[in-house]
């Protein structure tokens, strides 16, 4: 069990989010889909632990449950914790109840429990009081720890890595089905856990499809290439994005690749810790309207933040005042995207470090014409 | 849109759900996580489309919430819906105000919508009553309409075909990462259209935990292999185990196999459609306890059902009369686990057709020794 991790919770939720009443006690369960912040807690990875739950308090007790399925897994990240094992899901409310009648505020994550849930809480203990910390788990989530900058770092070298493979990889009449299964295979064999999402290929006109899922067209030359993948290792996700333009592209895809190259260079000189995110947002949308062609066409937002999840949250809001902040670990990938001719994305992995940003994924971004 | 799977939801919601009170119209949300919900209604397979909505009526107005990022796919599907495109949620608020003010209930699922979004629905359309539809979903999605079964049945192929190759493909010193990375370039190839889950496989000690997370152990000689793993096709997953014994397995493991071997047959044997799921689960826990050395050692359910998501529900409850049912499509998967020693199971996926049913995955059971 991350301590660590369990202060650092603590402390926004008593700290910043309910200075004058704290819950007694943090609630996360499992049930019907999975949010990461039970990995969060428990340094558990990736993995699902359905039905499974964990209740702590500050510095305090710490009660696992789990069906008798994940005992063992979870035995062995933390013996020490108070272990309630159950096999049915009455089994596991009669125990909820006896615990949670113990406190009279307890906090859940409203955004990840789904409200049937919630009514079953609220059935279980209609005494304590259940009080939203999902903003407190957002903010831990947003400022990585050292532990979680190595395990995104080194998901950020096996997607390099394979991202300057790809044109070795390109053949003429392979689908991009058959590319997607090269990439994750690759991805795997540098050490991934898994590819960290269903990995994007488009060919030519589909590329202007920001989350196309790739299909049976076949490569010819000159087709424009995107791949959009990411690697999973230690439980955390690194996430690029490449555009390769084959045989010889003609003058308006070299035009549009060098327009959001710039964009994104734009984007990464800018951003550093104290910077207003909207203020970069703002340069790289002036920059590209100024390119006549592109006015208004760039729609998508300038990236999300990366952890345990891919969309790990937005770009820093409120809560950050709107600013980049030292240790976030974020996406650049500008994108322009035309309808029926073709889009460009290019896509890093980031760190905030000090007045600037390290660029986490190392892959080339040149030279933009492969030959095959 | 599949205006067969409109119809059918809202015949569940209509007759048997609500049969005083049916809600004017339906909406599904991809708020903060994804329900497949969303794609069965649509017919798009598995995107994600974050923060993208549908609000239909029974046989009426079809109503599509979009960001600017999935028009595009979203049109390919349905030209023909109402189209509401936006680039900020504020912006899809304000849209979904217009639309819900016009209905005086609506069905959303209470098992997919995030306690913080029911609270942003109520505040956006205070006098709008929403009613949980999350049963008509799963009912409907329970059986199986004939081009489920299409999908199911190809992404079964995928995965024998696979489970027939693994023997071939393990090789002393592998690890299991390797293994992992090999049987998913296989999926892939074979026209998946990803994995269905994040690819299981352990080696002898770890196979006792069911869900154990692939790592860094080689294999050697007479270890006990488990690959758990599934495909994508068309949108709807299969799921397949199969346990290897490789040298020359002991006397102890042998026997394990064989018992969990029959175990599954007995259940293979008697399901059926109007089959009592408990008088199946019995049988296989009776025949368990009766081999001396594995008394209470069946622990996992017997399966799950299948279909756009890998656990897509439990087996068939109340609202099936805990029944086996026509055009069910479920696992089979006994195991035995014995932890520091190992685990076995074997796991099919079935169609339920008549009085009995149809093994979908066909791949070897026999032999059981691979003597790399």
């Amino acid at each position: 069990m991350k301590l660590e991790r369990i202060k650092k919770v603590f402390n926004h939720i008593c700290n910043h989010i309910f200075s004058t009443n704290p819950p007694e006690a943090v609630l996360l369960i499992n049930e019907g889909f999975k949010s990461s912040n039970f990995n969060y807690i428990t340094g558990l990875g990736q993995g699902v632990f359905e039905n499974c739950g964990v209740l702590f308090e500050d510095g305090g007790r710490v009660c696992i449950f789990t069906t008798s399925l994940e005992e063992e897994i979870l035995r062995g990240v933390n013996g020490k914790a108070e272990f309630i094992v159950y096999r049915t899901k009455e089994q596991r409310n009669s125990k909820l109840k006896e615990v949670l009648e113990g406190y009279s505020s307890v906090g859940i994550c409203y955004e990840s429990v789904p409200y049937s849930l919630y009514n079953a809480l609220k059935e279980i203990a209609p005494k304590t009081e259940f009080v939203d910390v999902s903003r407190a788990f957002r903010m831990a989530r947003m400022i990585k720890l050292q532990d979680e900058i190595d395990s995104i770092s080194e998901a950020c070298r096996i997607v390099s890595e394979v991202a300057d493979e790809v044109p070795s990889i390109l053949k003429e009449g392979m689908t991009e089905l058959d590319l997607v299964a090269e990439i994750d295979y690759q991805v795997m064999k540098r050490g991934a856990e898994r590819p960290a999402f269903k990995t994007i290929v488009s060919f030519n006109a589909n590329t202007s499809k920001p989350h196309y899922e790739g299909g049976n067209v076949s490569l010819k030359k000159g087709y424009v290439v995107l791949v959009d993948f990411g690697a999973v290792y230690g439980g955390y996700v690194s996430d690029i994005t490449r555009t390769y333009l084959t045989g010889n592209p003609s003058p308006e895809v070299v035009k549009l690749y060098s327009v959001v190259r710039k964009a994104q260079d734009i984007a990464l000189g800018l951003i550093g810790s104290g910077v207003k995110v909207g203020e970069v947002e703002e340069e790289v949308k002036r920059y590209v309207d100024s390119q006549e062609q592109y006015r208004d066409r760039f729609i998508h937002s300038l990236g999300h933040s990366l952890g345990l999840d891919v969309h790990d949250d937005s770009y820093p809001g409120e809560d950050f005042g709107k600013q980049f902040s030292e240790n976030m670990v974020l996406t650049v990938e500008p994108g322009i995207y035309i309808p029926g001719f073709c889009g460009i994305r290019i896509e890093d992995d980031i760190l905030v470090e000090g007045n600037s940003c390290r660029i986490l994924t190392t892959a080339k971004k040149e030279p933009l014409s492969y030959g095959i």
